[in-house]
């Protein structure tokens, strides 16, 4: 399945008592549609975070053949007359028997979305933009993410799980001011750990407000622990924007490597 | 003052009793960041209708020389922090004696948003971004946009007002498919009758559903009075904008000849 949402009011992807996540919702809405005794279970590609958002999340979920069969032809259309209007599911395929949605995936894409004008957020993208108060250079800011791109311990710009790698490859980190003001940040890698794509836009934020020099994000990126002067920005400018597979016949190797090189209990 | 707002949760522009709208919000707003005794009563270019978003909205108003001189500097600032977040004020400056917010405009630029995509609007779009469950054409639309453009009697798109002309020169109108898969519509007038904008907006969609030819809006035009066959959509996809002005030493001109043409009763 592929989804996108407003992360603006759930407490995340993941299941809470007591919290609006998108998980359950989605869970929810898939065994009211198939008609199951229970609601599925889904693995998903990206844990997003509270006020975190998603135009290209994908799940994979294990359903029965029967109601599949019966109800796929119109299963897009009626997930979403089920869910609210800010969970959209836009396609559901059946997936090749080895696929799976996070340790098939070769990489993650984010955009992190900045305005730095100073009366405030364009009231139409507040949901999914941050503000900064102060002005940003991003063109200082593109400098400091080009010396952290390629294969690194991110262990200082990551919240550490034990048995898990911090290794990860960044395989793309730009920052550009688009035409309509906005400064925006593209990062693609193989995999995030938890909190690193916040804490990477943290230290991008530093040198962009001229705290910084361009350098510190790579030398921060040397210390190979957590560093407490990087800050963890909000999760309101982060959206999940794609999430890419290899070929049907590369999904098991793929799985296979991705479960022992990052540890199971890693995102 | 130039002012931006997310219309979804407001009745309108023009306040109404017991209802939430932009004009008391920003009036009170003024009220207290000036510390005057009452609402100083706001001038508007364009007076959006419920649901109706703005980029950029103009608003005049007259207040005592004193605490405006005090607070000019500090006053976007001030307004923003009185404001909720769906209203941003992004400039204010002193106007020249003969402007007038309404009357000295020499345009209004609306955009209609619309997105046809099978699964629903992008949930991060579905504040400014109507639905539409059927595949649109957008080349059609915008050949069918293309015929109205001029100075006509658009009275078959307007709802009526006594002793007010339907006459408006429709400086622009065009749809095309954005690269995201919106389908757009930019429209430049010298001002709107009630309703115009919504209006063109839906005879443009029966022409892209295939449900009329491209002739049809044009046709509809030529009867002069308002056509029960055109629907009026949702103020969800529409902002306003841009409204331009003329230079200073053209403003008073400007006035009495807008004033006199379109009556003081028309929007």
């Amino acid at each position: 399945m592929d989804l996108g949402y407003d992360g603006t009011d759930f407490s995340g992807w993941a299941r809470q008592p007591d919290r609006r996540s998108v998980e359950e919702t989605v869970d929810n809405a898939l065994q009211l549609a198939l008609r199951l005794a229970a609601a599925p279970g889904l693995t998903v590609a990206g844990r997003t975070d509270a006020g975190v958002h998603a135009r290209g999340q994908v799940v994979h979920v294990d359903v029965p053949r029967q109601p599949w069969q019966e109800m796929q032809a119109r299963l897009v259309t009626r997930l979403n007359s089920l869910l609210p209007n800010d969970i959209r599911v836009t396609s559901v395929v059946a997936a090749a028997p080895d696929f799976d949605a996070r340790f098939a995936a070769t990489s993650r894409r984010y955009a992190y979305r900045i305005s730095d004008e100073q009366a405030g957020v364009d009231p139409l993208r507040r949901r999914d933009v941050l503000w900064s108060p102060r002005a940003l250079d991003a063109t200082a800011m593109g400098e400091a993410a080009a010396l952290l791109v390629g294969e690194h311990d991110f262990a200082s710009f990551c919240r550490r799980r034990d048995g898990a790698s911090t290794i990860r490859r960044l395989i793309e980190f730009t920052w550009a001011r688009e035409p309509e003001g906005l400064v925006v940040a593209r990062v693609v890698a193989d995999a995030f750990c938890h909190n690193m794509v916040r804490s990477l836009v943290g230290a991008s934020i530093a040198v962009g407000e001229g705290r910084r020099p361009v350098e510190w994000p790579a030398e921060v990126l040397g210390e190979a622990s957590r560093s407490s002067s990087v800050m963890v920005v909000a999760g309101q400018g982060l959206t999940l924007e794609e999430v890419t597979y290899p070929p049907d016949n590369q999904l098991a190797a793929r799985v296979s490597q991705a479960r022992s090189y990052r540890g199971t209990r890693q995102l």
